[in-house]
């Protein structure tokens, strides 16, 4: 462990969230809502304690992969603990606790609220609940190392532990390029939602906060009322739409910027990912159809309702729980899948669904045909041996923490239904479940202690797992 | 494929079934029940297949590991058709459908009924019902290469694919041997619980069935009132026991016999497997002690229940269906779990958790570590790559079947507790699950179809999978 390393670069991080804070101070200032001493509060000792901590330095420090995880999972905590205190002191939040579900669930870009009416909250604070999602999609240290460039090694462990997938992907070596080619993408793709948005007639507040939660794959919505609210087809189809977009892997974007065509539309895991939801639409429309009044209006509702959960997104126009068992059913499916690796979306990712499914008709195939030689493939070319086999392990530690977590939240005595699936939605980052934490509840129906519980595991999805585990693993082999 | 000997196979497995009904034929001339034309009805019809295809022979024909998986795959499939007819023709079951799940049911030791009242049927129907848990406790191929013996590599094949958990264990490479040895434990263990149940003053004919049902893991009961019905404390911990003792991985016994008491008192695997019965019997005692009226009654009732659903017996004395939702989260838990390998009972195996909880602690101490060389040991023996690799596989496709099957039978209607616990309940052989598949209820809730489909969970689960699988894979890759 490389302490002062460590220690100089969460001085960084709290730094920058205190720039970030910026935005959302000038918003409270702008329309005078009263949010503006909480942000200030918060602002002032957080800078000086980030300004402190960077003062520890060490020249030519190198960083191990350990190291990379332990900033990330320490990291992603502070931010967090910081990022509630607005919430808290401005009010609308009953304890610090739920002020930090609110926060954790913004930053893993869950969605998930315990706020019943949001509209209650001051525009300062509703613009940072809902920037979190955006700061939080593509990674709070890529942007760091965007912002401040460090060794290259050092950064690398850094991103291998933040960019969710099972491998770091194609993007170019160098990363601090890397990270402004993934700003790049993300802050023009936001942009254009954005105007699109208010081009269609949404409130140019609610644009911002909305893109902020399609672009990071978050689901916050700035009023009870949620996108349904705004009664647009056109809305309800360019959020779709972008929300899939979002779900991609960002090296396709990169791909087709370099018009490298080819490559960019033959990537397997874009085209499962798209089949998927295609399927699954189709599914639920012939499902709800009488249900939903026409052929028509059941496309609308499953479109973007897949669209919204196998993104993780989360973004509701329709209570889903109503609909028939077999459509909540592929929901549930879906909210397990989740996006492709290397978007700002959650869940287990498809390249990980594709890499299992495969390894697994090998086996079978292996027992067939004992002699032959069978490598699991993705994308035209062989899964490493090292990727195959933490792809396994990580399917296993998934479906062990799913198991626990529900197990401990079942103490705070609701059913199977609403505990099994508020954890499915937490460790996805996805927002709603179903029963009591159904679309058009929310999760304050937990008490204080399950929310924290479930914030944990908010962000140990959001950060695949190791991260956090080794935050507890490393006391215990230190040395 | 060696056909030919695959024929000849199937033809003694059938001839085989048809010796093992001459008991309940028996048993139902001996009640005059009126059973007995449905058992002359399905015998002869059924020998004199049997004895036709065991006329195709082949010298010296060589099987192949795929062979032993078709043989496995086709011969369950084949006796629970044949098996459900008695059931059938005997009324009691409106369909041929009905019979078919009852009876996968018991192969599978299951022990999921459509029935409402059980003590309807006929003595003979009722006792072939139950000698069922009791035939796929142990295994149907095991069985028939007792009686049959055949070339060694051939038999080994077999038993790989009939025989549960991860590895083949440790018993004794000749497989007549080592057969004869399981079914003399298996019947020397079911003749004593017999004996204990008629002194403790239980009827004897409810006696054989419900020692065939505890040592199966089955759990058919022979009443609607079930376990409770005797309302003996005495029978209620003689069951608890031994329903964990036909838990247990056979080898120990088998090493008990050879004197090794050192090494089967050190077994891993059982050593986890009590700690996990002790552990949730506890917790669960806690958590009901208030409902249940006192800590004696709760640990009686706990007890029975941790035993009963770990060894995916599935026996109940309660409607643990009222309990608490952390107790009901537990036996949800330990209903995925299951007992030990080599056992007769179901579930995901313990040996299976180690392995992977293990391989997962494995790969935290290798990010920490990198250069350390880590291997995961099971009874201080390295575990393989082979089987390491194969059972992530296993982990991966119980997931992904998990999800399918309970998506497919939610078109039925029924709602995600019952769906995805009845599909648990069912692909790891326990029987009951929760809300309308709950202990007190019954699987008649669903239509036909979905108990043709609950029937092909069972008996996937039962076979561990792979075989079922290869089943529908084969005609694509034969050559």
């Amino acid at each position: 462990m490389n302490k002062r390393i460590i220690i100089n670069f969460i001085g960084k991080i709290i730094l920058i969230e205190v720039m970030l804070m910026i935005l959302p101070l000038l918003v409270s200032l702008l329309y005078g809502d009263g949010d503006t001493a909480g942000f200030l509060f918060t602002m002032i000792p957080a800078g000086m304690i980030g300004g402190l901590l960077m003062r520890v330095r060490q020249k030519q420090g190198r960083m191990n992969s350990r190291d990379g995880y332990f900033i990330v999972a320490a990291a992603w905590i502070i931010i967090s603990l910081i990022g509630a205190m607005p919430l808290y002191l401005n009010g609308g939040f009953p304890t610090y606790w739920n002020a930090l579900f609110e926060i954790v669930s913004g930053f893993t870009t869950t969605g998930a609220s315990i706020l019943a009416r949001p509209e209650e909250l001051g525009h300062g604070v509703l613009f940072w609940r809902s920037f979190t999602h955006w700061i939080g999609g593509m990674g709070v240290l890529v942007f760091v190392l965007m912002v401040m460039p460090m060794e290259n090694d050092n950064s690398m462990h850094l991103v291998r532990a933040e960019v969710p997938g099972p491998t770091a992907g194609k993007l170019v070596p160098r990363m601090r390029t890397t990270s402004m080619i993934l700003y790049g993408i993300y802050t023009a793709m936001t942009l254009i939602l954005i105007f699109l948005l208010v081009c269609f007639g949404m409130p140019v507040f609610d644009s911002f906060c909305i893109a902020f939660g399609t672009a990071g794959t978050g689901g916050f919505a700035v009023s009870s009322a949620g996108i349904a609210g705004y009664g647009s087809l056109a809305i309800e189809v360019i959020l779709g739409v972008f929300m899939l977009l979002f779900g991609i892997n960002f090296s396709v974007y990169h791909l087709i910027m370099l018009r490298k065509f080819k490559e960019a539309f033959c990537m397997e895991e874009v085209k499962v990912y798209l089949s998927i939801v295609f399927l699954s639409t189709l599914a639920i429309m012939f499902n709800i159809a009488k249900m939903a009044g026409g052929f028509g209006h059941a496309l609308r509702q499953s479109f973007f309702q897949v669209a919204s959960i196998i993104t993780t997104t989360g973004f509701a126009t329709v209570d889903f729980e109503l609909w028939p068992e077999f459509s909540k059913h592929i929901l549930v499916l879906l909210m397990i899948i989740g996006a492709c690796a290397g978007s700002t979306g959650g869940g287990m990712k498809i390249s990980r669904m594709i890499i299992l499914t495969k390894s697994f008709v090998a086996e079978i195939r292996q027992i067939i045909n004992p002699k032959e030689i069978i490598t699991v493939r993705l994308n035209d070319a062989a899964v490493d041996k090292k990727t195959l086999d933490s792809t396994r392990i990580y399917v296993a530690a998934y479906m062990i923490l799913l198991c626990l977590f529900t197990l401990i939240i079942s103490l705070d005595g609701l059913d199977f239904t609403t505990n099994f699936t508020a954890v499915i939605s937490c460790f996805n980052n996805i927002g709603p479940g179903l029963a009591k934490v159904g679309p058009m509840a929310n999760f304050s129906v937990y008490s204080d202690w399950a929310q924290v519980v479930l914030s944990a595991a908010m962000l140990t999805g959001r950060l695949e797992i190791f991260p956090m585990l080794l935050l507890f693993a490393r006391s215990a082999h230190d040395r």
